[in-house]
């Protein structure tokens, strides 16, 4: 495992602020400020005579004061916790505060989206990551199991037999079969959809309902521009309105790297989102590249041409995987009651089969479930 | 460098939360969300008119909605930002929030300055440090500086001469001095205060009229409890009240190692403070180290009993350092400008030169001023 550094850093709304990028520090804490000097000013005028009682109101006004950095006269001034205009330094040289984003500009549900994606119980900064990256995690696991893995053996067919089950698979062109008594089938459902099987009509009817969201990441190597000229060191940038537009939302961003850091060069993920609406429709990935490159330039202006070797990775077209995660409409009232109940012998077991969708958590958590029930099962049939 | 990982982690309130550690998370994320539904609430009772554009109302609604993480209501029910009472998992295991701490809990105004000490702008979570502890950056300048640095040779006087400057120190049970054009004085004021000179009236009495404050720490060797039982890797616990009393406040703190994760045993800082009230009157290093264990044991019920090997460092009495830092009491106003001019070839440079106070990166500054400074003299000197 490596430490993993991660903070959010720059976010804009092309609107609001003119184009200009601003820390997110800036926005969270010129929030916090005018929310509670707005506050501040409902309780001093008695309109919360009814919530806050007499003793609790100088309570909370001290509160408030400190809760958004307000002078004495509960007015929000601007904060060093917005960050500094001018950092202090030796001599004459004296720290000095920013002008405080005007409220109007941050009042903006979709913009503050991005800010709180961080508040999100899993979406926080991760603090260790495994070198070489995620898979680094199944490929451990593989290696203690060794030979017993087939490996470039696409599954054609799973059959139940009168005591187990039978799996159909091609290896070099030809068809092969494996008989044994318990099948735990861990194949996305994506994948699922196109294998044959005689499972139950309602496990059938689950897999046909079940379909697979399209994320996509674009990925640029790269001087470091954001650690060499604007001190971001991992995190992630926010767009509010970016030439990317992501699914329900028109949010962008750009993922700079965790690890590697003050080498020279990096790569930078801009962005990550699911395939959807005018960025889909882009024809071809030059032109996902353009809007990609567009939307570094908005948040690192002149640094855009900086971008070199491009990849464009979506996730519907990667072999036996074909999607990114099961979407969340109306799987966890339906389709997902199924697939965790075993079908006769065969039993599933994923991401899919937990509600840590989409983490390699989920998946791991499902495995132990699924492998409790196996054994129960034999338990019973030994009995 | 190593990388650091920081994440503030638990805090506490012996009051008003009946002596149980709470996430930082759940303070954070309920304070917010309590403040959010309350604001709400004014606005919608017609009660900001004035300040608020009909046209904004509406936003600023959404926007409360998204910052507090409120019902479609606008009411506050608790949110998994503030932490999860059941993880999500596989098969029927849901993800449960917990209910919100009660408002009135939160209304402490120096309970929530420990939530805003990582929104300092100088108190954020470090990203890197250097790998052996902060000196390593002036053994490395030492190093490059080779035998022109005399080691182990206390300054006995600082005397101006016709065209330069003589130190005076002891070597050995020797005194020696040293003659030259210029000298830079990074003594710190406390250790300047012992030295005989002939400065200028307006210098010496700068220095005399300077005091520095009394930082202490307290640590202890510790299997990494913090780790391995509660999750948290790095960061500060702050204890509202604590057996531990620090100047001008109630708080006393616990600092994580950032380094060595999930090794078996750790340092453990309990806790950081400056030597006043209640503390600083305890006798005996004894009486201080109960007086750490059971703040310990207030925020890790039962692991107060792990701690071993305590050690305890009052800063005043570390030998040539005798203190920690200038304190802030009109030291700006006054003080600090005369250490800015040079008096005859005499000029200083230190943290105290700069309004980078306490961090040594003010001391490179104002090395880089003095130095300038220097350059200058000579420059006009020779023209």
């Amino acid at each position: 495992m490596e430490v993993n550094v991660s903070r959010s850093a720059l976010l804009m709304s092309d609107s609001a602020f003119a184009g200009r990028p601003i820390e997110q520090r800036e926005a969270i804490n010129d929030s916090r400020g005018h929310v509670a000097e707005l506050l501040a000013k409902a309780i001093r005028k008695g309109a919360l005579d009814e919530e806050i009682t007499a003793e609790d109101r100088e309570r909370m006004l001290a509160f408030l004061r400190s809760f958004g950095d307000l002078r004495a006269d509960y007015v929000y001034a601007g904060s060093s916790r917005a960050g500094l205009r001018q950092l202090p330094g030796a001599g004459d040289i004296e720290e000095q505060t920013r002008e405080p984003l005007p409220m109007y500009a941050l009042l903006d549900a979709s913009f503050w989206r991005g800010l709180a994606q961080e508040e999100t119980f899993d979406q926080q900064a991760t603090m260790l990551q495994p070198v070489g990256g995620m898979d680094r995690i199944a490929y451990a696991f593989a290696r203690r199991l060794g030979k017993i893995i087939k490996f470039g053996c696409p599954v054609k067919e799973i059959r139940k037999t009168a005591n187990g089950v039978r799996v159909v698979y091609a290896e070099r062109g030809a068809t092969r079969s494996l008989e044994a008594s318990y099948c735990i089938c861990t194949l996305p459902l994506s994948a699922l959809k196109s294998v044959k099987h005689d499972f139950s009509p309602a496990i059938a009817a689950a897999i046909n309902q079940t379909s697979y969201a399209a994320a996509f990441k674009i990925a640029w190597e790269s001087r470091r521009f954001w650690e060499q000229d604007d001190n971001i060191y991992g995190g992630i940038s926010w767009l509010a309105r970016g030439p990317i537009s992501l699914e329900n939302s028109t949010l962008a961003n750009l993922w700079y790297p965790s690890g590697g850091l003050l080498l020279e060069k990096g790569v930078l993920v801009a962005g990550y989102g699911t395939e959807a609406g005018a960025f889909a429709a882009l024809p071809t990935a030059e032109a996902k590249f353009a809007a990609s490159r567009s939307a570094v330039e908005k948040l690192h202006p002149g640094r855009g041409r900086e971008l070199t070797k491009p990849v464009y990775v979506s996730w519907q077209k990667i072999p036996f995987s074909l999607g990114s995660w099961v979407r969340g409409d109306g799987y966890f009232e339906g389709p997902y009651k199924e697939f965790l109940k075993p079908d006769g012998r065969i039993y599933f077991a994923g991401d899919f089969c937990s509600h840590l969708t989409v983490w390699q958590e989920g998946a791991a958590l499902s495995a132990q479930r699924t492998a409790r029930m196996i054994v129960e099962h034999v338990r019973a049939n030994l009995a």
